[in-house]
């Protein structure tokens, strides 16, 4: 038995998510039964965290015990051909026993991908937020300032979360104009996210942007204040897991 | 009756390429139906060229005899609405009568896409050729640059093409290395290209640069040469027809 992690990509658009649930095809179910097959008897695949029906991710990973050992440059290219062509597996490494892909992780990156063109862009239209409304960008990237840093984002989190200690640090929110490709890229960096915050925070900083929202009601509501300054939830479709980052 | 130009992209991933036929889902028949419901009689589109199944377009063009007015502005917004999301209308405009979306495009723009990383980008995969192994870009360069100009392109038309002047002029093939997001871009710049030329060159260059062919090969194929120095035909899903030039 090898503890073993491995990093992997995948388009969410017809998926209902990473994690396994019943009546619904998910990330989870489609390796787990690529490495069914590989290993000849069942594997659990532990994710470092959920995404959403829709999300994609560049880089999530997942820790899981191999029955037996296969060389880690050849374990991505022997999981893909099990794979159907929208998850691809980039990377593998074995692991000390006590490393856990979703606890041992130490910081998250995600971007959120705006699509700025008056008509929606065909070939991104299923990995960004058609938003061609004009948006004050200075205006956005104060408000994207106010949520560096630990505060209670208990504003910022799904309707109906149950989770207590709703303090996250956020290390950089990052805007980034392409002009030429009419496309707006917001980068997230942090240790923990609460459950939609990174599109929580997408959909109020475009509410901003749009001059709906006052800079003085992101703050409040940053201050543990009233969920009403938060939002709207930003697309499934626009967002983007980047990449976890482990200290090793 | 207004001769009207549109310009529209696309993502031919779900076609059986642009033109109409029997049996099979086109572009040019998903816009001529959204064209009979706005303008309540049938609506004849004569594109700009055809592209293969599986192309996509970022600028196609097309003319149409328009039955009534509809002001420019407004017309890609209401024949959007009667579209399915992956074919998307981005302008109009009133044209003289002789104006014929084929024959009065001066310029054509293709572009294809490669994608180098070591396994395939999950989120370019529709939109790009995989190809991981190492190639030699001068050499690719140095090839690219011989298709420049006005040659004989018989060698580098589809097999059983009955295309009888084949004397075609490329103003440009310009190679760009994206190194961050392990792409390479090979645009094509030209007043008219043979049938599969834009796939079989990139196929050509590819095998240049992977050293698998000669320069003095792609040299004398271009001189009216064999056909055993062009291709393989790159594939369809690579190539997006990026822009047609009218001189108006």
């Amino acid at each position: 038995m090898a503890n073993t992690l491995i990093f992997f990509s995948y388009d969410g658009t017809n998926y209902s998510g990473f994690q396994i649930q019943p009546n619904a095809v998910t990330i989870q179910e489609k390796i787990e039964k690529a490495l069914k097959v590989l290993y000849k008897e069942p594997v659990r695949l532990h994710g470092a965290g959920r995404t959403d029906a829709g999300v994609h991710a560049r880089a999530q990973a997942g820790t899981f015990e191999a029955p037996f050992a296969i060389r880690s440059e050849s374990l991505p290219y022997a999981i893909n051909t099990l794979l159907p062509t929208d998850i691809v597996v980039t990377a593998a490494h074995v692991v000390h026993d006590d490393f856990h892909a979703r606890f041992s992780a130490s910081k998250k990156h995600y971007l959120y991908t705006i699509d700025r063109a008056k008509f929606p862009q065909v070939l991104k239209r299923l990995y960004s937020w058609h938003q061609p409304e004009s948006l004050d960008l200075s205006l956005l990237k104060e408000a994207a300032a106010l949520f560096q840093g630990t505060h209670d984002f208990k504003a910022f989190q799904a309707a109906g979360s149950d989770v207590k200690e709703t303090t996250r640090t956020i290390d950089q929110i990052k805007v980034l104009e392409e002009k030429e490709a009419a496309l707006l890229k917001i980068y997230f960096t942090g240790s923990g996210f609460l459950y939609r915050m990174v599109r929580l925070i997408t959909g109020t900083l475009v509410r901003v942007g749009r001059g709906k929202l006052e800079i003085s009601a992101v703050k409040e509501a940053l201050n543990g204040g009233s969920p009403a300054a938060a939002g709207p939830t930003a697309p499934a479709h626009g967002l983007c897991l980047e990449n976890i980052i482990y200290d090793r």
